[in-house]
């Protein structure tokens, strides 16, 4: 494995409050999930594989250039962060979790290649301006080949996407903003617009 | 931006408090809800916009006039709270919040203009002597134009409301009470019906 | 009010121990529940009215005689608590909380006057020796005259139940035990049955 | 009962970590649950009967021979900790929680032998290399006879297992791992495998 140079402190510590947040909330069960912060223009911080998300330390997170390959030691997921930075330059933090409401719903709906939300005061979280909207939060297919997977992202979410958000069929959801602050709020207004459209199924 | 004086820091640890509390348990998700106490007949202090609602500080809560104009970095929904303020002398705290039971309510029983419940002894926390009576949490609709809005609960609310809170359709619930000890009281008192209500819409 | 001697502090904190872990569940919203511990033959110590239950300190928790009547300022459900020591010297603590689950089958299966269920393991927790067993958790009507109320809890469950806790209808769970550990090992107990019920109900 | 020697700090301190976890999820009602390491070839710390396992300290976990009979002041179901290590020499940590949707499954899916799931990334959680794959959790029945208990899961369970878990009907699921590290993430991966599972039943 190269040598690789640690986080900044700031960096590591912007990692690990999101990580303790998700904990607490259930988001990251069995070390699933993986966060990352760009550093600059070719560089990000991002979490090593099989780590506690609640108790990330400084040698918890590895310094890797966006356009490089991915080191032993790193989780498979990697790809995907370094594409979604390759491809937006705006894109300033991702964050991975495992949630309930978003594998289920995931599974169910991935037919229609997405979660289709109208008309929720939430849709302001992730950026639109009115609650008189719809969102439309893909679905991509899950596969073990994650260099393939991260061309699909490429080619599905690209720069500037409408929604800062994607779900993996019976995986999970990725987020992102131009800031750890962006990305948490975008995981936290997708998951909150999942959990009602889930209590909205079930009442059918 | 004119220059406001600081909130008294009581009032501020007051909100704090709450917010604290309301993130502990998921009820401001993304930076949602907001949060306001009256200082005096003329005055309120009131959340700025776009903070962590689990994480107030003095620099977060801003010294309002209750008749005045709302300045910016204030949230959208600051008028409000003023409204509330200016229709009833009785109301010391407003505290908004968005949870998954209200939202999901909100817009199955909007046709219905309320979520109606009978029977509870939880009746009781929100101002009620007896759990045999019935209430009715008003669900005004949703709109982007909070002056409008402000406008609507002025003339659906007004003073001395039955029920100490409502819903805005899609979006979330308002509460509030005498002092913020109040306020809180019928923030959970209200919700503890609510996730009640939804479960039994679930068994039928 | 007749002027009470203090309750002695260990009674007090193994009273707000409870009263933390309660409410960190969300078992007692909007200040509602009341506990209480038995000093002696004579006396318990019982949590005033309208209290935070996740910030008990001394001065809120009131010495009773358990054959006297109800000073001020005490909890109008004081009487249903004295009526259970009066009536099982066995008996050395009473938690009363608020949960959803319990509050929503206590409504769903008054007609049936009881909530059964059959061969859980949890049954052990509440005294039996064998998961082959039928546990019936008894639905008591609700009333706001607690006096009648508590003449009712003395003639439906009286010394020695079989069940250390029951059901008020649209109100909450009662449960006690010789000691304080074994009255929360019961409410755990019981509320852990309720959740598990309700799941299963939800599923037919 | 025979005088045995202490368990050595760390493995008491990894015992309470997982102790402390659990209860901050629900997972360990009633102070049920029980946790165990092995130490050696030879022998294993386990928990006592009855106690808090959010609060576990060193008097709470005591040292057993893994062939050796069970002491007094154990909990009934020891006997199946020690059949673990002495089937599989890889198995260096148990865990055993009660949650409420791996008690609710455990009953309904009992006709089926087990709960199935496929296709989801929590696979590989439990040592999956694809989320390709079937997962069959095991679903064993209740007996209060431990040693014949023990004796099942011997029979079905035995060496180098499938899946790292099993269920006991209407009783709970059991966990381990080559480390007190991996018996968590298999039990938190079984129990997000559990409660996504059971959202899909209520869809249906």
């Amino acid at each position: 494995m190269t040598l690789l140079p640690a986080a900044p402190p700031k960096v590591v510590e912007e990692i690990a409050a999101f990580g303790r947040f998700a904990a607490s909330r259930g988001w990251v069960p069995a070390t699933s999930g993986n966060f990352s912060c760009r550093i600059d223009e070719f560089r990000a911080a991002v979490t090593r594989s099989g780590i506690d998300k609640g108790a990330i330390g400084p040698g918890d997170v590895a310094m890797l250039a966006i356009d490089g390959n991915v080191p032993a030691g790193m989780s498979a997921e990697t790809p995907l962060h370094l594409a979604l930075y390759r491809d937006d330059p705006a894109i300033g933090a991702v964050f991975h979790v495992h949630t309930v409401a978003g594998t289920v719903l995931s599974r169910r709906e991935e037919p229609a290649g997405c979660v289709r939300t109208d008309g929720y005061e939430m849709h302001k979280s992730i950026g639109l301006t009115t609650h008189e909207s719809t969102v439309e939060i893909p679905i991509l297919p899950n596969d073990q080949d994650t260099v393939w997977l991260a061309g699909e992202v490429s080619r599905r979410i690209g720069r500037a996407a409408p929604v800062p958000g994607f779900l993996l069929a019976g995986h999970g959801l990725y987020a992102w903003g131009a800031t750890a602050a962006d990305a948490r709020r975008h995981v936290e207004g997708l998951e909150f617009l999942l959990a009602c459209h889930l209590e909205e199924r079930r009442l059918r």
